[in-house]
């Protein structure tokens, strides 16, 4: 059996990314088999890893390291920096290439500062962003034991998220997200569609796009043989998917599937980029500048992250 | 001192409310003292006590009736039905006329099922509905002790919630909060406010609504005193709330406020109008048809709202 590669990026250099990085690193009895490609410096990895009196070296046998364009230090601890943001964005800017070239099934992502790579001059608003360039259909995740929720639209507001919800493109949107996950979840799954007004617009009375659009796109997936149900009362359907392991909700907007995302998996839960040639995973916090450096980061939701992109290539 | 009056009502004779009721009400031990009138039909008390083997008398001591309009036998138990929507009607009926005249301070309000009420020909959506009609300036809140929610609007399709959102109608909805929030809340308060946008805008990047509309109004009310913040992301200020019982989130539309308090409140929430001349509080869960007459119903958020009924004419 071939192990698969899977490449790490270490995230923004004066946030928690390579600490939580290292961390999830350092015990591999807890990795699961893989060959693991850390995307960065080995300047910047000695140095925290001597910062933070961590017990590892790399490269070793697992990990071996992709040094990326020499150089970057200093760097600057606890805030945003252009030098950071140049840094971070060219891990992940040459990950993205040799996954693209085949040579890694999966990125891990740890997390990047938008402002530092604003500062350094890098207009995209952060990984998916960037990705959505070349892969416009790319799909926002976020995945937990407690929920996994699926969106439709992510950084729009809220009213043109709502203009965005047609028959077709919701069709389209179902289809793409079923082969997707058929490809990573080897077992069992159900669809589960939130609705998008009070009650699911209880027949019409509270609004019209459950009726007209949502119902006729879930109906089309039906006889397509794609296991979907809805639409469900948004204020129900999150309850009723919570720990059960094969249900996916389909949340129409951002704050509709991250609200209760946020609630309930906070330190454990993985942000999956799909529609991309590999898969992509991430922590779900970002770099937490006021306690980086300062070796208290957890890295539960990094390792969730490393275990979850390991899962999926496994399945395929 | 003068013991507060508390009315119960019923609710739909199909469902669990007189079950909850009758069970809250049987460990009198348990109950925060107060003289309780409970609006309903003795027939009705007498046939549930039986049926369900409860040890109570009504009327004793703490617990007078009010008895509705004589009988309405027979009642059909465990679904929708014309007799039971007319009954638990007129029970709220009444009980608000007793408020209204001065006689009650608050109302508990056991389940109804809007279905009955639609058979009966009453075309109020619920209690809320038919209170707004005397008090159009009636304001939803879910009170539980994880989540405290306040709803600026609530039964209307998403996109004529948005549509609402103007700085002066929000002013005077945070102004009206805190004149009754002030008088059933003795301790400190602080009201959180939800941005309407992904990352509540993020500068004006994915909205305008929080920058034009939300943070004037905000500040407008920190001007009078008030303790107020945000516009916060939404996906962050219902985490922020959680297990902190002195910030109560205000929420802009039904499912922002109704999705994290039914994933953490489920069994012991309670839904409360205020705005009104007298409290009303209610459990946060249905008729629950399916298991009505089972003797299984879980008092619990009947009982929590009770206790909140009375906390809150308590602290008048």
């Amino acid at each position: 059996m071939t192990l698969p590669k899977i490449g790490i990026t270490l995230g923004d250099p004066g946030g928690i990314g390579p600490e939580v990085t290292l961390k999830s690193l350092s015990s591999p009895s807890s990795l699961p088999d893989a060959h693991y490609v850390l995307f960065g410096s080995k300047t910047l990895i000695d140095n925290e890893r001597d910062a933070l009196n961590l017990d590892i070296s790399i490269p070793n046998d697992s990990i071996s390291l992709h040094e990326v364009d020499g150089s970057y230090t200093p760097f600057e601890k606890g805030k945003p920096a252009s030098t950071n943001g140049a840094a971070s964005f060219r891990f992940f800017e040459v990950a993205v290439q040799e996954a693209n070239k085949g040579n890694l099934q999966a990125i891990v992502t740890a997390p990047i500062s938008k402002r530092s790579w604003n500062l350094a001059g890098i207009s995209w608003a952060g990984h998916t962003d960037y990705v959505s360039q070349s892969h416009p259909d790319a799909i926002m995740c976020f995945w937990s034991d407690a929920l996994k929720v699926a969106l439709y639209t992510h950084h729009l507001p809220l009213k043109q998220a709502i203009a965005k919800i047609t028959e077709k493109s919701l069709y389209g949107f179902i289809l793409r997200l079923y082969e997707n996950i058929k490809k990573i979840q080897s077992h069992h799954f159900q669809f589960l569609v939130s609705g998008l007004n009070p009650h699911a617009g209880e027949q019409g009375l509270m609004g019209t796009e459950e009726s007209e659009k949502i119902l006729p796109a879930i109906k089309k997936a039906q006889m397509m043989g794609i296991p979907i149900s809805g639409p469900f009362p948004p204020d129900v359907v999150f309850r009723d998917a919570l720990n059960k392991p094969d249900k996916i909700v389909l949340a129409l907007y951002h704050d509709q599937g991250l609200i209760p995302f946020k609630l309930q998996a906070f330190d454990r839960g993985v942000n999956v980029t799909l529609g991309l040639p590999f898969v992509r995973t991430s922590p779900d916090h970002g770099t937490a500048f006021d306690i980086a450096g300062k070796g208290i980061a957890d890295p539960k939701s990094m390792t969730e992250a490393i275990h979850l992109a390991h899962r999926f290539v496994s399945a395929k």
